[in-house]
């Protein structure tokens, strides 16, 4: 298979996620600011010109992160990315839902493109401030409702670390902003994963 | 257990999924408009102040659309609305995640709040301009990527159709737009569906 991805986007932890499962996969990199996902061969694959995008050995695409993370997590069960049981199941898409949709949709997104939002370029700053706004009180629900120890599900590590790991290393590195406690251990921790240094590496991130 | 909801809202089609289940539940009628999900008593549920919320009847409480229609499905096997083949629940995911994050939270969003977007008011008209294309593309990916039947899975009814139907609900009867023809047949045999007029009827919007 074969990971259409752009170096530091949400496609990193999709990347994170095919290097701790071990299967073997391609990578195909993407330059967003060159406007590459809008290019006719990518828009073939991938209508929604979205990264991350993966194509599978049998040529279908699958799109949108959580349905990539579980079809991934499904088919290396060995990784044991994707929990057992019913509870931890539901909050493993209820945190990769409300990462990807909320805090990546409708908060970062707000510090990484003002004109989708606004028209006028003399309101970009309140944008912002909306966006920083928006950012720091996602993280407070995940800090807040926290139920996991080291990891985000009490069950232990799976696909919803990888969303958690994509967003925080937006505020940690991009951003330079402040996390709450609990998710700034858990960046360290993934940081201190091989996987997580693997795909750090080939996205040219990593250091 | 108990549905937090406001009628006609994206909860809609967890109420949908609710009654297609069979499983007894209460339902928690808030009224978005009067400010409901602020209140101190909904925020100690649900921090996010976001509707659909399901409190399951040992008090715990599960948010975020995909994830409540995957548990619901799960604790309603006979109902078979989580399809049973990895390539299927792949794509119920993929479908979901689109719609309530994409056609949705971008798309629709901008149609029903235009000062979350531009701070001016005399941008609002854009705003509404843009929500519209991007309505009108959202449905568009869906039409073309159609890859059931009946239903939006090859594999039959789903928890993607009822996702599907809210957003279709909010195009046809909310906004009076046009739908491609595909989704509004699949409009058409959701309404025929004994379930989703159950729920319509409870949420004040039969007939
Ligand atoms: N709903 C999508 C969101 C993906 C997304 O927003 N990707 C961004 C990068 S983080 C992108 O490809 N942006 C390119 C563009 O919008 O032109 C998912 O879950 O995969
Ligand atoms: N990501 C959430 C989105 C839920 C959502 O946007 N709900 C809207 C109604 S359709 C809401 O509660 N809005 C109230 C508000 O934002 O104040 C989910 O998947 O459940």
């Amino acid at each position: 298979m074969k990971l259409f991805y752009a170096p530091g986007t949400c496609s990193l932890g999709i990347h994170v996620l095919l290097e701790e499962a071990g299967l073997p996969f391609e990578r195909a990199r993407m330059s967003l600011k060159d406007g590459d996902q809008r290019k006719p061969e990518f828009q073939a694959l991938n209508p929604k010109g979205k990264v991350p995008t993966l194509e599978r050995d049998d040529g279908s695409v699958l799109t949108e992160w959580p349905a990539i993370a579980y079809w991934v997590a499904a088919r290396a069960p060995a990784a044991k990315l994707w929990p057992e049981a019913l509870e931890d199941q539901a909050r493993a898409l209820e945190a990769m839902d409300f990462i990807v949709g909320t805090l990546h949709g409708h908060a970062f997104s707000r510090l990484f493109n003002q004109a989708k939002y606004a028209p006028s370029e003399a309101d970009h700053p309140k944008v912002i401030e909306q966006g920083r706004a928006m950012v720091a009180a996602g993280f407070d629900v995940l800090e807040k409702g926290w139920k996991g120890d080291e990891w985000l599900l009490p069950s232990g590590y799976s696909v919803a670390d990888a969303a958690l790991f994509y967003v925080t290393f937006w505020a940690v590195k991009r951003m330079r902003m402040d996390v709450p406690p609990r998710i700034a251990a858990h960046f360290e921790r993934m940081m201190a994963r091989p996987a997580v240094q693997r795909a750090l590496a080939a996205e040219g991130l990593a250091g």
